[in-house]
């Protein structure tokens, strides 16, 4: 298996000035999967309860769903309402249902995976899936403010174990509690970075987790994406910057998953490619931002689904028209 | 003469949270003329007080400034505050002084100028100094709230005579009423649009301005950029969009002047290269946004009149770093 994501599956409610959905497919692993369906053969691992019966649209899109666990109980349940102009938004309900004991398993060939998605759940969660995979040859890490404030100790210590970590500028800011996101990121690249390996440090207390290759996991220089929604992203790796605009758009019209279908696209991508170096990941970013502007074009995850190759090709080709010069 | 530029010249007096500065120079013409004189010799049309003494800053730029009027009285004043994070102002007072009776006259050579940029002044101003320029090629505009919301007829009028406007994102929502930018800068580019041509309407109320190649002025498709401050720009012109970030800093001590600046390097280059082709504009967009991102490194002018031409150069390769990828 190439591309592991864990995180969650939910029924959303949501509510934008331009519609509604009611109980509707979502959560990060739903959107991050779809998105990465385009590009290579995702498994997903998550939970849901006896009320869940959408297998059909992961299957239709080739995601393995070996790992999605049936559990009795509800499906994660999450209500939300988006402002006027989509910035912000107003949660009205989480019922964490059978997400809230949610341990995550992985079978032998989940544990095979090269590239590994840890979906915003507890950072301790995150440790312990990382912990189950063989060796993974990149890993990735989103999070949110609760974690930042409530789990600061487990979440430095996971950031240390991944590749890249994928989040919003506001979460940027309160991680590396600078509001400039060029010194953000340069603390937070720090915060992933691992103690030197010496001999009598290597493998303690990740005993599961073979770090032949030096640094973190030990597999090269760190990399953090700082979304900021309409207005792009930036990505850093030491001594490289990259910024790619949002895809402009004349009708947004729900922003829910935009986040996870970047990360979804990312991910494919380089699964796809099977290449991390900076070039590559530059094209990642295209890829991702393809997918995430598809996602806030219909309500949760129907443009999704009814998007073509040939549509992602063309909207590659537009981020190339949009931000290139010659000079 | 080949870039004209007619808007303010002041005495700013300065306050954002990293430094302070006490009445220095400062105004629409002298960033943008500053700016400018990286890549050509841009003529200035402002009006100065008594007070004035610093006409050596432009010469020694190459900036011609025969246009420069001394009235008997005070030069043009201003004084704003920053807020911390540095993306809203205060006026603190603003002493128009002899700017209030500026009436500019254009010198036989000025008339002759092919690039021109309309500062933020009256619309009627603008207008006036439109009329007696005989053949540009290019005219640029800016303008702010209060005329979109005071003068708004006189705006339109002068609209249609120019081939480019340049403002920022919340005058482009005031102006056009629409929140996304898009479709705002649609309704601009619209505005902008002079009826088709017909013999009879030909010429009227248009005296000296000779319009013998159509459309507007009639120099063909009209442009629209669309400032966002950190968050780079948007250019627009039909069925043409172009994004450039804004150039990412570690530390903006003051954005006095960044608008200017970057106008000046705009038209800087394009009377330059005098290339008004769709790549170029792409190309004097990154070097309007070169200038922009020096401006704002020091307090008001000082960054601008310490730069040299190979910090420019690489910054213009900077930008092409932080942007492009393959796909």
């Amino acid at each position: 298996m190439k591309l592991l994501i864990v995180g969650s599956v939910a029924y959303d409610s949501i509510k934008t000035p331009f519609g509604k959905a009611n109980k509707t497919l979502g959560g990060s692993a739903t959107y991050f999967s779809l998105a990465a369906s385009f590009f290579t053969k995702p498994s997903l691992v998550a939970v849901v309860g006896q009320d869940f019966k959408d297998e059909e649209v992961f299957k239709r899109l080739g995601i393995n769903i070996s790992g999605l666990e049936k559990q009795p109980g509800k499906t994660f349940a999450w209500g939300g309402e988006y402002s006027f102009d989509l910035n912000s938004r107003k949660t009205l309900f989480t019922h964490l249902n059978v997400f809230e004991n949610f341990k995550p398993k992985l079978s032998s060939d989940h544990k095979k995976s090269k590239f590994v998605f840890l979906g915003n759940i507890h950072p301790s969660l995150q440790l312990d899936v990382l912990k189950q995979v063989n060796a993974p040859k990149f890993v990735g890490l989103d999070t949110m403010n609760l974690w930042i404030e409530k789990t600061l100790k487990d979440l430095k210590t996971v950031l240390k174990k991944v590749d890249i970590l994928i989040i919003n500028d506001s979460e940027a800011r309160e991680l590396s509690r600078e509001h400039n996101l060029l010194k953000g990121a340069k603390k937070i690249l720090s915060l992933m970075q691992s103690p030197s390996p010496s001999p009598s440090h290597q493998g303690r207390g990740t005993k599961n987790i073979p770090s032949p290759r030096g640094g973190g996991l030990g597999r090269g220089e760190k990399i953090v994406i700082i979304k900021r929604g309409e207005f792009g992203l930036l990505m850093f790796q030491k001594g490289n910057i990259f910024h790619l605009p949002g895809y402009p758009l004349e009708d947004v019209v729900d922003p829910t998953g935009a986040g996870d279908s970047f990360a979804g696209g990312f991910f494919g991508y380089l699964a796809k490619t099977d290449d991390i170096s900076w070039p590559n990941l530059k094209k990642a970013c295209v890829a991702g931002s393809v997918m995430a502007s598809f996602c806030v074009e219909k309500l949760g995850t129907k443009r999704l689904l009814e998007i073509k190759s040939l549509d992602i090709t063309q909207r590659l080709k537009d981020f190339k028209t949009l931000t290139h010069f010659e000079i």
